[in-house]
């Protein structure tokens, strides 16, 4: 293990070879009425921007990132996010031109606070304007839209300050993005990150080297500040577990660097490095701009205020969070999620599993899932707005699961065609445990208004999104608050009732969220199980080979009778029941309730 | 909302009133060998010491507290520990004699940096030694043996630096000590815990008025870098979720306080007021001191050298963590618990359900569940180590439970009567959901030579403490890895059976650990089930009012034929099968399958 590993650090030997600039002669008026002369913009741009100039993804990296996203060429070095960006990758550079600026306010090239105020003929210092995440945004827009020409971006990617950033853009400039990728970020910061900030620039502030900002001719920086300023934030981009994994065996080992930090422990001599190397290659004023921006962001400080934001974006959403990330915790996605959810937005989210918290959108470890499943969104969002100009096609057959609970040949799933059939076109469907996305698709083929899917499992998920299907991460025992009153025609639960705990939250919640409910479900009093009772053994609904009373998923036993008697007791409605046997392949009419295995009802309140 | 409460900086109005002191003359020889002349301890005592000096309580102050744990009188300053400590109160004044000392390092009257170094007569500074944790305690065992003549404390009780305090009495002192309260600490700190602490040192090391650590003349202290410090520790004193409940609301509304902090939003006021506080009161040496004491504290780096540490205590060991810590997680108390458990010692476990973190266990909000655990395992132990010096006894009925699944007026468990039928006397009993512990209470008074419990719920577990039962809190669906093969003679899972996911998992732990397994659980094979089910209904088998398919805790449903088939197929060996129809009180002794509704199995692999 190199616990020196300077991922973040990698530079150009060449820098200014693939560099290119532009300046914006007139002023850029910020969120506070202030203004800034000559803005000028650092990016760096991968393959080539098609004519329609429709094939654009715009990157915004994170607090300390820059650029040089990606390698332009073997001999170039590698970016900050090769394993994501170039020919062939996840954003494919082959099908896709892709462009990466500076921050403004950082000090990677774009105007920030080491820049020369053209009004003074001195560096900005303390003098540089308070700026906000909407004028960083506001900055990229130009380098877009005006420098560019591009009138629409196909995408706006990025993962923590990035991310928040692809926010701005999808709310500021509705008509401007088709799509945006939201990685590890949230509509503000927690408390407690914003605690971690405070404390990291209060240490910079208090640095003696610090001058009030102007330290640019004093020789001398507040180096000491700002290393502990990075030292902080660096424990927040890792994970307790990632940490333990990094550290915890050769605790007491620390590598003999020169530093004038404490390097008695292996992770000490860690911080001590990335602390001391921090800033050789940062400016203690960006970070202080940029640290303020990101504290002071504000999407929507409650639910309400957040929908009210959300609502006036137009493009599709992917969000991805990252299960041990602490600095932007899940919860912060899921919030999104939800305040996108109530806006009727079209959106996907996936809470990816990972040990490696917010960093992991930086690493290899996880990359198979959410670089796929950005692969994917990218892919159909693309194929949605330019339907002709694919660069290939994606093989969509629709997988035949078994339906019925006794082995046979009979591969097709008989209850879809009846779901199908109940389900009238045009009309507005949530499937409630959605799995690979199969009935969705029969859907999407047919035509509908809105189609969204539920599903707990990552893999399931992003099998999903590859079928261009609106996919949340979302595990139904908790209800479905994201959506609010009669926003889907219908909202299915098909075979999935037998493994659901909270059965009543979730009727509850699905006739509160759905104008009718479907749910399919294996029916208990099938002749062959009371049969099986009366030989003494308890009748086994798993299909699935090896699943047993032990090891099913199933956890909940019904009737056909059982859940009339339950709709009746809750003042359900049931408009109309099929009932199947699904080992003949046929519909049930006489004692459904004998002679079904399988039940399909339609019902409302 | 207070957010400058000021829960730990409590002074007496006349501090030296209540305040005894000793000096020992010989030096104390320190773990390093090195040595420190004439050290002074600060303590304070509650209560009386009866004449056989066995009712001394010595409680551990955590980093940044003192000897002032309560209140000595109505006129006297709260003490850090009010709420637990006082007459009448959890661990009660009118009982046990309570002993507080200020720890050796910390600057509260007890030696430490600050002090006057008698082979100099300069305050020592960064001159002194380089202490560990064992060497605080060997300074508290000389107070509490050479000093006040106790040979055995009742209990040593502390949280977090005193929850660490209490493990190195209990393996380094084994028969000076009968029980442990050791809360929310763990063998070791976390690489996460641990990275802060360094940050905080550096913070303070880097500070340019720390001069080497003799500032004591300087007229000035690393003030600045000690309220950075103090600051980070705060975050992590607090969780995710009470900084929320703390600082959301008015994110931007910071107190207007006199500082050289930071105080944009109400988080950087609320910690900018903290760090200034702190620094009044504390001293920057002890600081380091202290923290670095911790820091390299090692009970056990991993599992084998954590068993062989703990296995070395003879006390009686009760754990308490809290959920939302992340300073000392909860899997840290577990692991504690694991390592004391494989070396066969007497604990209690209570992972408390809490939104306060780390400090939770200096706030009243848990207080009724903490305080209720502490009161009576200190009850019990001493109960045990003395039981004809009863304070009063607490009432212990037995109380009877239905073990019918058809409501009756019957009262009585009458497979427990079994259970205890086909348990020798004198064997080693594991409990799997053991509730609010009627089994283990009627082997109790039958004489065991060990009786373990295991519960998840948190209320349960303290309703067998308040027994005097030894039971700990845990999940039975990840397994029983904490305990070694064989370490029982019998495990017992008593109609849990049905509520277990992991069936497979849970059987095999069973058997590994126990040299038999009893299972008892309910027969879905019973004659009034299968009438149920002819009837098109799916029989219900939880006995509780309100109970069915949709909404019981049972998961599992089997009959005593499937059950013989899944000990056959896993090659378990089945000793004996006592068969009851609990409705009619009656073993059932033909065709169990069919006339019992529960049945009790003992097997072996």
């Amino acid at each position: 293990m190199n616990i020196f590993d300077d991922s973040d650090s990698c530079r150009n030997a060449n820098p200014l070879q693939y560099i290119e600039t532009v300046t914006f002669p007139d002023p850029l008026v910020l969120h506070n009425q202030q203004e800034l002369l000559e803005v000028t913009v650092v990016y760096e741009t991968y393959g080539t921007l098609n004519e329609r100039k429709d094939n654009a993804v715009l990157i915004c990296h994170a607090f300390s990132g820059d650029s040089h996203v990606a390698s332009h060429s073997d001999a170039d070095d590698p970016g900050w996010w090769e394993i994501l960006v170039g020919p062939g990758k996840y954003i494919d550079t082959n099908k896709y031109f892709v462009i990466c600026p500076n921050v403004l306010g950082g000090c990677r090239g774009t105007t920030g606070p080491d820049s020369i105020n053209p009004q003074t003929g001195q560096r900005y210092g303390m003098d540089f304007p308070d700026i906000s995440i909407e004028d960083m945004v506001e900055v990229q827009r130009k380098l877009v839209e005006d420098h560019l020409g591009i009138q629409r971006l196909l995408a706006v990617v990025g993962g923590s300050l990035g991310g928040v950033m692809t926010l701005v853009w999808g709310t500021r400039f509705p008509d401007k993005v088709a799509s945006c990728v939201a990685i590890a970020s949230g509509a503000h910061l927690t408390s407690q990150s914003l605690a971690f900030d405070i404390v990291a620039r209060n240490a910079i502030l208090s640095d003696p080297h610090f001058y009030q900002g102007q330290y640019y001719d004093k020789g001398t920086t507040p180096a000491t500040g700002l290393a502990i300023a990075r030292m902080l934030a660096h424990i927040t981009y890792l994970s307790l577990e990632s940490m333990r994994k990094k550290f915890d065996s050769d605790r007491n080992h620390a590598r003999q660097i020169k530093t004038s930090f404490e390097t008695k422990f292996s992770v000490g001599s860690y911080l001590a490095h990335q602390g001391d190397k921090f800033v050789e290659r940062f400016d203690a004023n960006s970070y202080l701009t940029i640290s303020m921006a990101l504290d002071k962001f504000e999407l929507g400080e409650n639910r309400e205020k957040l929908i009210h934001s959300l609502r006036k974006s137009m493009c599709r959403w992917l969000f991805v969070s990252f299960t041990s990330d602490w600095l932007y915790p899940p919860f912060q996605s899921q919030e999104l999620v939800d305040a996108a959810l109530a806006g009727d937005k079209r959106i996907c989210y996936c809470n990816v599993n990972s040990d490696c918290g917010h960093d992991a959108f930086l690493l290899e470890n996880e990359l198979e899932i959410y670089g796929n499943l950005i692969r994917s969104f990218l892919f159909h969002t693309y194929q949605e707005i330019c339907p002709r100009n694919l660069f290939g096609s994606q093989s969509l057959e629709i997988s035949e699961d078994e339906t019925h609970f006794f082995p046979t040949k009979r591969k097709h799933r008989i209850d879809y065609d009846r779901i199908l059939e109940l389900i009238p076109a045009k009309t507005k469907i949530l499937d409630l445990g959605c799995g690979k996305g199969d009935l969705l698709l029969r859907l999407k083929e047919r035509g509908h208004e809105r189609l969204v899917g539920l599903e707990i499992e990552e893999q399931l998920i992003l099998k999903c999104i590859e079928k261009g299907l609106d996919v949340i991460h979302a595990d139904l025992d908790k209800g479905l608050h994201s959506f609010f009153d009669k926003q889907f025609d219908f909202v299915v639960l098909s075979k999935t009732l037998q493994s659901v705990r909270n059965v009543e939250l979730v009727l509850e919640e699905m006739l509160r969220v759905g104008t009718r409910a479907i749910v399919s479900f294996p029916n208990f009093g099938f002749q062959k199980f009371r049969e099986e009772l009366q030989m003494g053994r308890a009748p086994q609904t798993d299909p699935r080979p090896g699943r047993k009373w032990f090891n099913t998923n199933d956890v909940r036993f019904l009737t056909i009778a059982d859940f009339e008697d339950f709709c009746k007791e809750k003042g359900y409605r049931i408009h109309r029941q099929v009932a199947l046997n699904t080992e003949l392949g046929v519909i049930v009419d006489s004692d459904p309730n004998l002679n079904a295995d399988v039940a399909i009802v339609i019902l409302s309140r």
